[in-house]
């Protein structure tokens, strides 16, 4: 049994109303990027701020307060059971934390903001979307404040999107990256192996092709469509989990650039495979998902990088490309291999490869640490970008739309998110690593054989759910926390001869 | 304004979460019949039923009710502020009046009785589901008795579908109906103009070109797709309100006899009209809905049979079959219409035409009526479905599945709910008389003018949403209740030369 104690067992019935809404909502997210018709939004919005505040109402009523403090004074809880408490300690704390009027407003001002900074990303307009950033960051300082930190308000942020994560751990990592990969990146780049971009990128394919090539890729890897999952479109691929028995994927179709498509399709993979391999004894529960935003990116980025990103699956998936894609058969394994794996300093984040995507996070995250504790104003942010960028990637922005104005998440108020890609990428590589003391990953994907791989990722991080806090999974499944010097290794390896 | 009482507003604001709750509910019910993955099943069962019980609760809360009460109090509410009071003292009644364990009870003993119900039906067995019926029929009088009846038990079952509506109308129109109906249908049997089957029932078509059939019949109506409106596929065809922006309808393809793909669409089309041109002040609010289920039925049954079964509207579509279907060719219009308009005295309730479709309904009120007052037993059913049903219809099943096992209402407990279809046909016919007193209706259709009967529609009926009962509405638009000789007119005019 699971769960044993009897305290426990009575909060877990308590909270499955909660998770009901849970459920509810995380269906309702799906709908409204797949199906929806376009005017239901409007009471799809208010449907899902009239369930987020009551789902707060439930989580903070007394007497599941009182049985949530209760259980956290029993000693001789095991593992699930703790991490059932740590969960909803977590998630009580943060909702008491924040008063009412923040979170309103924090939620007015960002559903504003997200709309002005599409105008003003398309009219190349940095002052349009100033007040709202001005406004956004002066809301996070106000949300740091009231959820308490000890050595940086920045901490605070982070934690929200990466339980326990430290301002201290982000300067750690990005410290060791920014060395490390400016080094690398200057040698891949003289060396010249790996090219900066390739004829496949213009190709063209029909919808049609591309589908099926995703569900022959997707039936590769086992995965259960039709019955626990499936896959739709949407403008920006995601992954939506309703429960550890129904997990949606979604992908896109842009006609050309066919390693867009397919790529994204095995990213989403990598989080559908984590919230699938769940232990199903967990269902309906406050740990029956996964536990953080990095360890997610991790699964997602391990599946696209390291398997989708190898010699060994385009081997694998060559024939499905050259069965559907007319244009393949003038291109070897090698060319599509290289067309997976073009390194080119460039401006867009979304855009960017394995080797320069972290230079990316690394700027964004110095910026917003910088904003939280006042050391700069957003008056200085374009100017610290421009300068940043180039000094990094040797790029500079010709406007705000390539530059300070990409992203969509300080819009929707998401400051201290840009580390869990960073945290993605480290995690993908630690697991490759300490995966490969134990499968011999090249050969399992030459045959075929990904449920070795998938059952060595469920053991060691899907099972457990949020059973245990981020550092703590990963330094029981390897011993140690977040640790960059794999992906260096990796694109070490990888990238240079 | 339509809300002006601010007892009235505070109500509206409070109720927001309960419609929200019912929101999600809605797209829940239509993804589990459309989209979600087969083993989705087992968390969405939990979801569904945990966000019942928390609707119950926040309708039964006490300073819910009292706000209730106080607003049933004012003496000057408008209309639509007595529509609120209504609708929520009559949901607040019901479930203050059945304890929980009877609710608990229903509910696991009619999802084990869907089941065995299946499987009984599929091996003609009786005896099996019988046990089930019993205890869903002594639940159903449990039923009645706490909610409370005055003349007939029935009375309090009946109301729950239909609110309003008592064994004395069903009785008044049946009994009706009954006589008249049969002397329509031996008249037209003996005239056999209308044929018993059509050769097209056997043609086989393409799901692809069927759908552009389909799509084309809705644009012809003026269907918003994609902008509040979807059509999907599911075993059964059924419409789904997740608010008035966004109202969604599916159909089959069963890949031959087309009429029943399109006729469904046209059916589902009434209902989704409904919702969708409700007065959009009522949105997310307790009376923004359909008011009954024999008011909606009324309103599909319209373009089902009123319009879509017309010679009229065969001339406006014969092009667009003509277009997708080879096989018409061969057939003149005038042809189709009567391949659209079979009549032919049958076992089962779904395969039923126009003419002979209220006598199935007739058996099975007759039957619920003496289940409920005790006057018949479960193990009489049998016998008493097939004499009645030969006598009613000259025909007799040769199994259960073709007679008393075919419906699956009473295995859901679903008892009190099929006289609601024999209003909908009674309400689509009266429409159709006091609407020709205004429009000329053939004329419309031909000239392909139908959104001015759906303005006809939206004035008399739809842009009330549940405002009034389904009584006060109908006299509020035609001058009078539930009125069956519309319908006799109807089939007179329609089916006898």
């Amino acid at each position: 049994m699971v769960f044993e104690n009897q305290v426990i067992k009575d909060i877990i019935n308590k909270y499955r109303v909660i998770w009901a809404i849970g459920h509810a909502q995380s269906l309702m997210g799906w709908d409204a990027e797949t199906y929806m018709p376009r005017e239901g939004v409007k009471e799809r919005a208010i449907a899902q701020s009239e369930l987020s505040v009551l789902s707060q109402q439930l989580i903070l009523r007394p007497e599941f307060v009182e049985l949530v403090d209760k259980a956290s004074q029993i000693e001789d809880l095991n593992d699930y059971e703790k991490g059932v408490v740590r969960v909803l300690q977590r998630r009580i704390r943060i909702a008491k934390a924040l008063p009412p009027w923040l979170v309103a407003e924090y939620s007015r001002v960002t559903q504003e903001a997200v709309v002005v900074w599409r105008e003003a990303k398309q009219q190349n307009d940095f002052d349009k979307f100033k007040p709202y950033l001005e406004k956004i960051v002066d809301l996070a300082r106000k949300t740091a404040d009231y959820l308490g930190w000890e050595e940086h308000p920045y901490d605070a942020l982070l934690d929200l999107y990466e339980e326990g994560l430290r301002t201290k751990d982000v300067d750690r990592i990005l410290g060791y990256l920014e060395k490390e990969i400016k080094r690398v990146l200057d040698k891949v780049l003289s060396e010249g192996k790996y090219p900066r971009e390739h004829l496949l990128e213009k190709m063209k394919y029909r919808r049609e092709d591309m589908e099926k090539i995703n569900l022959k890729t997707l039936e590769l890897f086992g995965f259960p469509l039709g019955k626990r999952s499936r896959i739709d479109v949407s403008a920006h691929p995601f992954t939506q989990s309703m429960g550890l028995f129904d997990v949606r994927i979604t992908t896109r179709y842009e006609g050309y650039d066919f390693k867009r498509s397919l790529l994204s399709v095995v990213h989403e993979f990598g989080h559908a495979l984590y919230e699938l391999q769940i232990d199903e004894k967990l269902m309906a529960t406050p740990i029956g998902h996964g536990v953080s935003l990095g360890i997610h990116e991790g699964q997602s980025r391990f599946w696209e990088n390291i398997i989708g990103r190898s010699k060994e699956f385009v081997e694998v998936i060559y024939p499905i490309l050259k069965e559907h894609l007319d244009f393949i058969e003038k291109y070897t394994p090698e060319d599509i291999y290289y067309y997976f794996n073009t390194v080119r300093p460039s401006l867009i984040r979304t855009e960017a490869d394995e080797v320069t995507y972290n230079l990316h996070i690394l700027l964004r995250a110095k910026i917003e640490k910088q904003l939280i504790s006042g050391e700069i104003k957003v008056d200085d942010v374009p100017e610290i970008w421009n300068n940043t960028i180039e000094e990094l990637l040797g790029v500079k922005p010709r406007n705000y739309a390539e530059g300070v104005l990409q992203d969509i998440h300080w819009s929707m108020g998401s400051i201290g998110y840009f580390p869990t890609y960073t945290l993605g990428n480290l995690v993908a590589a630690q697991m490759k690593y300490h995966m490969l003391n134990e499968i011999n990953i090249p050969e399992k994907i030459l045959n075929k054989e990904f449920q070795e791989i998938e059952e060595w990722q469920r053991e060691k991080i899907h099972k457990w759910g949020a059973t245990y806090a981020p550092k703590d999974l990963l330094r029981k499944a390897f011993g140690e926390e977040y640790e960059p010097k794999y992906f260096i290794k990796h694109i070490e390896e990888k990238y240079l001869s």
